[in-house]
């Protein structure tokens, strides 16, 4: 069965923005110990340092890459193809799978069955797989019989992204400078200088980490969240009855990916939410997130207190035979906790907690998803769907932070790890939502506690409520500093939070956003190397080399447009100190100067190297005095 | 002498955007003991509660505004006038200073005396004014002898913003919810739940707050900067060699004070500085800041090695004269201090601190700022101005930050400090720069030890050095840290920073930014009362108030323009819950069903209520999740 080429015709070919390698970027691949194991990563180009800075080459450095084959030129796009499955070897290995000769869920087989939807349809040939019958093929439970996965040394390849590599690239003086960093403040995190694929079974064995990696989507390229490896963001997508359909959305996801979303949630709803899904699924290179209740209450019409745990269940089958890599679950809002939210400003702000709340309430009945966990875990076993266990009770304002609504339900989470762990299914805890910064660190604390470092996954925290169209940044704060203190994962916020729906300059705002907030988390723990990108670009910046100091941010794009806002002239962007300033600061000049400083004044060769670097320094600011707006 | 009306054509009239009132809001004066202390605020209006929401009257809120007499539709504004001269008859009452007969500065008369420079030159009538021969003018000399000055008793209201007023205005029921703040953590600040213009006395006495407030500018609105009082932000604007001029200066202050600036500095070089700084200051309510040694550099051509003493006293004296209510002087850069930056990633990238570094290794001599600074401490207290100890040496990357060259100058400002408090000088140092998150505290606490507690004045820091583009956001997370641990005023940054010079939309994308961060700040301190407004908005929010909901946040027309890129009918906006739901959600119905419910399960009354509760939020965030995209 073939999609309709009238039908994606617009979404055969990726946005050309959204596919161009990044400015002087190369996509490569680290190979590990198996040749299949083919790690992306981006490899930045840098211009050599201009003499009067002392003429040096910048060896290329390696940054993370969550964009996909959609930045290698080598790579055939195709959305009507998907994503080659370059996990589907290791999975067939392990060989405790079957493949299903159709979807197992009744909805998924009706939507298959339905000719009014072959048009829409996403043409895949490849049939779902499921756990052979008594097994278990969770990350977890490979890690906890001692097992690495290829997708383990995956990630551990690819959290380390050649840092000694690049380091022993370095001459030494150079190596001193860029490879050192500030000693951090980890609060219990402790991150090896070197991430090997023994500690990343380890972290997955103990529940400090989670590797998202459905069985049903082998296009994913593996990545890991836990408070021990790089902060990770989230992007949400998802389309509405405003928004236009599926070719956006993909497209969506592939934006949200080019700027650095490590996962993609889908929240759609309305009627094509399966095909939509299909769709995003097949071409995602990053794990895909689900709220199933979402999907689950358009089942029945909207009406929560028609919700069945039969309609539910068919949904999380559905979802994980998709490929699904984790599911938001809500199950810690018990019927008990509701009349804890009555007294607060803004009740229940999250969806799929009201939803549940609507439902316990319309039946004065414990939540099913609190009472069937058990026979939850028991699908997610079967595909390693990953738990997001939701916060349905999370604070929807400043005044509801830290209350007593949102700690019940987070000591039941507690409870609920304990039990999917047994089931050796991989679990995070979703987080707040809105927090003072003086109430931040107890979430954290609290989390590890009551969740035994199960790993965090916050929304935000917003810091104040007074900035609606701008809470990127309210909550950029707050996720900064959670993401210090453990936070494995941030969900990003765009400007649109709280009053309408996110396009894509809205979408990359928000995870620009958090990329920031990641990395500044990552800097202040401490984490070995963090600080290289930094260096760099604090290098490039001081040597005026411009196209350097733009392609070493998070968004060279914007860093060039606002440059030459100021000064459009090509020959402002040369990387040549002189360039840019008049004679009277000609870098050769200065070199000269500084030596017959050392004449005049008598000082040592030391002494006249000092007084160079600050002559050196003076001019830096000068020359930078017509861009720089600093006291 | 009049400035010529057709050089000042483009400035009479203000921009519209920059003086319309903020939507439904209202400017107020508040009178003090004496009629004359008349304190500006911002009353915003709001809806009722719609029915489904209890039907209650929400009072209007007053909330802290800077923006002067722009937004007041009585005030007559015409640029060529400047403002009324408000604090004038309090500067006269004290009887401590003389009116001279011409500016007593060489360079003032010269520039005076210049006919080609009639066209663009201010048309102040008013002659300068100075202290008495061996009389002291400043804040903190009258408030060391028990004085409480017009000026303070303004600053006392000023930062209660009739709190009280407002939550006595409210039900009991309605009060308990706006006015309850979550418990801060102070750092040892001290806020107390009402400001007494004594308080003010006490701790601008103490040295640990300052009210800039130089008698030469008597249209300012009196302000207080201090950890004990609600966090403040600075703008800089200033023109320079690509920028168009005076008219354009003077509107990005009036559109900088409109979003929030607590004070302005005016960075401005080039030709015409002393002209551009008479036009501000004279328009100016809000406290206006310099770096005098930018000046003293422009009439030394350059060249930072022929500035003296004399010119830069000049300057001072010239400035003091125009009424610049504090000056950066970077009286901490020693010669000795100079070669700690040789091995700094980025040297030294303060300007003022890079000019002083090259003079004194030019001479080889130890800064006559530093050599001169008691002379400078008799400038300051015959006009009350303001020293902000520039940190001339602050970190330009993450990988300088906290060395031992900005350590050492932070030590030297603290040995000022003392000096200037003798002469009842107001002092606040200035701090970071670029600083990752664990390092930020480090730098508050050796400020309050070392410089005595006096007020700190830091430039964000910046906690990742990695996203030009963006560090207004990456600096936003740091100022909102330190502003917590007891920084008093936080210096912003603009999107455009390390790139190019801010247009006005990176001026209010960098002051709101700004605001968030103090604001978040002022709830993490616990400052009393900061809560009551993010509690109003988040009511507005839960009962669909839009408009509320926009105006009572820090930027109604951007939220407002967010809204209504999704629903841009006006029908989406008004205040009632069911013209944005189906007849489902109906908050008639709700009300019935909690009825029902009440009466179906045999529930009591409370019971009902709380479900009632609940069913409320589950249809807040239902009918909310077209438009929200949370899990």
């Amino acid at each position: 069965m073939v999609a309709n080429p009238k039908f994606i015709a617009a979404t055969a070919h990726v946005d050309d923005a959204a596919v161009k390698p990044l400015p002087r970027s190369r996509k490569i691949y680290v190979a590990g110990a198996r040749p299949d194991v083919r790690v992306p990563m981006r490899e930045i180009s840098q211009s050599d340092t201009p003499a009067s800075f002392g003429a040096e080459r910048n060896a290329p450095i390696f940054v993370y890459d969550t964009s996909g084959p959609y930045t290698d030129p080598d790579a055939r796009i195709d959305i009507r193809k998907g994503l080659p499955a370059l996990r589907a070897r290791w999975i067939d290995e392990r060989a405790d799978t079957e493949t299903l000769a159709a979807p197992s869920s009744r909805y998924g087989q009706a939507r298959l069955a339905d000719p009014q939807l072959a048009e829409m349809r996403f043409g895949l040939e490849r049939k779902p797989r499921r756990a052979l019958a008594g097994r278990t093929v969770t990350q977890m439970h490979y890690a906890r019989r001692g097992i690495v996965t290829p997708e383990m040394e995956f990630v551990a390849i690819r959290e380390n992204c050649l840092r000694e590599k690049y380091l022993a690239s370095l001459p030494p003086a150079q190596r001193e400078l860029i490879g050192r960093g500030h000693r951090g403040q980890g609060f219990g995190a402790a991150i090896p200088p070197v991430i090997t694929p023994e500690f990343v079974r380890a972290e997955v064995a103990r529940g400090r980490a989670i590797v998202p990696a459905n069985i049903n989507h082998p296009e994913s390229e593996p990545m890991i969240i836990g408070r021990n490896f790089l902060t990770k963001i989230n992007a949400n997508i998802g389309n509405s009855a405003v928004s236009s359909g599926i070719a956006e959305e993909v497209e969506k996801m592939t934006w949200a990916i080019r700027w650095g979303g490590d996962t993609v949630m889908d929240l759609s709803t309305g009627k094509h939410i399966h095909e939509t899904r299909e769709w995003i699924v097949r071409n995602s290179p990053v794990p895909i997130g689900t709220v199933p209740i979402y999907q689950a209450l358009e089942k029945v019409d909207g009406r929560a207190e028609e919700l069945t745990w039969e309609i539910y269940r068919d949904t999380l089958v559905e979802q994980a035979e998709q490929g699904v890599d984790y599911f938001t679950i809500h199950a810690g809002v018990r019927l008990a906790f509701i009349p804890l939210t009555a007294k607060r400003m803004t009740g229940i702000v999250s969806r799929g907690g009201s939803i549940m709340a609507k439902w316990c309430l319309a039946h004065h009945e414990e939540s099913f998803l609190y009472e069937r966990f058990e026979e939850i875990c028991e699908i997610m076993a079967a595909y390693d769907v990953a738990f997001s266990l939701g916060d349905g009770l999370r604070p929807g304002s400043i005044y509801d932070a830290n209350d007593e609504a949102q700690l019940a339900e987070l000591r039941t989470l507690g409870e609920l790890t304990d039990i999917a762990w047994k089931r050796d299914c991989q679990v995070m805890i979703e987080g707040p939502g809105h927090v003072p910064m003086q109430l931040i660190r107890e979430n954290m604390e609290l989390e590890l506690a009551q969740c035994k470092e199960a790993p965090f996954y916050t929304l935000g925290p917003l810091t104040t409520d007074i900035a609606p169209g701008y809470d990127h940044i309210t909550s950029a704060i707050g996720a900064a500093m959670i993401g210090w203190y453990g936070t494995a994962m941030l969900c990003y916020v765009t400007p649109k939070e709280h009053l309408g729906l996110p396009d894509k300059d809205d979408v990359k705002d928000g995870i620009v956003a958090y990329k920031i907030a990641a990395h500044a988390a990552d800097l202040a723990k401490g984490h070995p190397g963090a600080q290289i990108r930094d260096n760099a670009l604090s290098k490039a910046r001081f040597e005026f080399r411009w196209e350097d100091q733009f392609n070493l941010g998070l968004d060279p794009d914007k860093a060039k447009q606002f440059h030459d806002e100021t000064l459009p002239q090509e020959g402002a962007k040369l990387a040549h100190f002189c360039s840019m300033c008049g004679p009277h600061f000609c870098s050769m000049k200065i070199t000269q100067d500084v030596r017959d400083f050392a004449a005049k004044q008598g000082v040592s060769e030391d002494e006249a190297l000092v007084a160079g670097m600050a002559q050196k320094a003076a001019e830096f600011v000068e020359q930078g005095g017509e861009i720089y707006r600093k006291a």
